[in-house]
């Protein structure tokens, strides 16, 4: 979700404020989120992926492709704390990519769903006179109560990140050449990673990293109404620390965390996964929403903005 | 779903067989369903629409597409008898289709919504290379017992449909043309009769008739181990009667009703909807997937196939 892109869904949110949302959360979070009895929480999310937007048909098989679109939404799920459950599929397929290539694609898809017990549920495949289109629902479950969405960061809290960010600062330009290989192996630990958090209460908001930090974190901001210090020395990369806050699909998870249980919860996380948990600020109570952010103590004003759609 | 659509969808669902559904239907039905506790189920289904494929830019306005987009979706919704609670929204826009155009299809999008209280409750949005292309998923409640599915039908039954067919025999090339006025009417009393057959535990099977009977009485007949009579003189239409059973787009209910109660169901819709339920045919034990056609009791042998969307 961009600067635009958020605008956008700003001001849809506005013009559909006047509807009740019978239990089902508020757009803006990854995933939508409702309670469906016995304790449980049913959470949904929806990608689209869109031919020489997302990918080109050159560089990407089929069979990455089908991969990637279903690894995307497991993500948002993840990211709210869920655990993947199904998915319906709708695929859009010019005539020179059905056959053997909506096959692949399919092959593909379906490892991934095997990989994670994902059952296709339901979907919709028509023609396209333009180029391939794929739209992905994920449907994921947890305990109701462990829903992380963005709006549950509180002052004080400490602002964390599961993974060196940046590293995938080319991130779409990889994904446009094919090169998606690396983020395969990311994006299975990231499913692990969100379900884990999402079952330790002293998580509060949580997100995947989608558009860089500086983008993503004003997000939690603004849903929770709140300010956030980002001490960039802290920031684990191995670029620079632009391209590191900037820099979209990092398949990399975003959370507040209780101050006081978060050294606990980086050492049961680094018992778990064998990878650190960064502390990289913390959440201030000032909303002016803007991201205070220092540089060893002393504060800096980039114009930091993140990766943006339009 | 054509017959084309419906063999990819077949070898779909044998790659995903060896995937645990986790309490979600299979796929093959207008949405998928899942109790949701509280002696409700949650249906939901997904649609996408594609610029020359489902309409052109030129011929249908922005809020046009918007209007029809979502009630396509709650016809789905309807079909398996639950009223619709909640949507998601993708869209994919070309440079050209954004701002201005981006508000008109929301402002249509939105009436509807608000016609029939559905929240939206998610989405996504990404720049287009090509056309424009929009999917939308909606979900809808039902009491967990009422869910009308296509498996559902039985030898005895009565095979009803809820209007006159073919009279959209032309519907996609009407809906390129911006003709698209007269189908909101009826697509708008179609989520009414939709939930209201839902409530009634006479009716077995139900769909809504995409591709023309022809095609969708086959789904009702492979998914419930089934066969079907249908007496081509009782065709509700206006046109002939291969356009009547092979058109697509009718925004009409095929169903299966208990024989036995369904001279009361015809009263009652009659009496609630001042239109008449008409019963076409039966539901007869044999299974070879061939639709028996008669004409004035004297078995006829047409090649009907219904609209193939490929």
């Amino acid at each position: 979700m961009s600067n635009t892109e958020f605008g956008f869904i700003s001001s849809v949110a506005r013009l559909f404020a006047d509807i009740p949302r019978g239990g089902f959360d508020a757009i803006g979070d990854d995933c939508t989120c409702i309670g469906i009895g016995g304790g449980e929480s049913l959470v949904i999310s929806t990608d689209m992926l869109v031919e020489n937007v997302h990918f080109l048909r050159d560089a990407s098989s089929p069979y990455e492709l089908g991969c990637k679109s279903l690894l995307v939404n497991l993500s948002d799920v993840a990211a709210m704390g869920a655990r993947p459950a199904a998915s319906l599929l709708s695929l859009s397929l010019p005539r020179d990519a059905t056959g053997a290539w909506a096959e692949e694609f399919m092959r593909g898809y379906h490892d991934i769903s095997k990989r994670w017990g994902v059952a296709l549920v339901g979907g919709d495949t028509t023609s396209s006179e333009g180029g391939i289109a794929v739209n992905v629902v994920a449907l994921g479950r947890c305990p109701a109560g462990s829903v992380k969405r963005r709006s549950d960061a509180v002052p004080g809290d400490a602002i964390c990140v599961t993974g060196r960010l940046g590293a995938s600062a080319a991130g779409l330009r990889d994904i446009l050449a094919g090169r998606a290989d690396t983020d395969y192996a990311r994006c299975h630990r990231l499913v692990d990673e969100g379900a884990w958090l999402g079952g330790r209460a002293e998580v509060h908001a949580m997100m995947d990293i989608s558009d860089g930090i500086a983008s993503d974190l004003r997000h939690i901001m603004e849903c929770s109404g709140v300010g956030a210090e980002v001490h960039t020395e802290c920031i684990p990369t191995d670029v620079d620390v632009e391209t590191a806050v900037c820099g979209g699909e990092d398949y990399e998870l975003l959370l507040t965390v209780d101050a006081g249980c978060c050294d606990k919860l980086r050492e049961d996380y680094n018992a778990r996964f064998g990878d650190e948990l960064h502390v990289i600020g913390r959440i201030v109570g000032s909303a002016d929403g803007r991201i205070v952010w220092l540089d060893n103590g002393r504060r800096i004003a980039p114009d930091w903005r993140g990766f943006e759609h339009y």
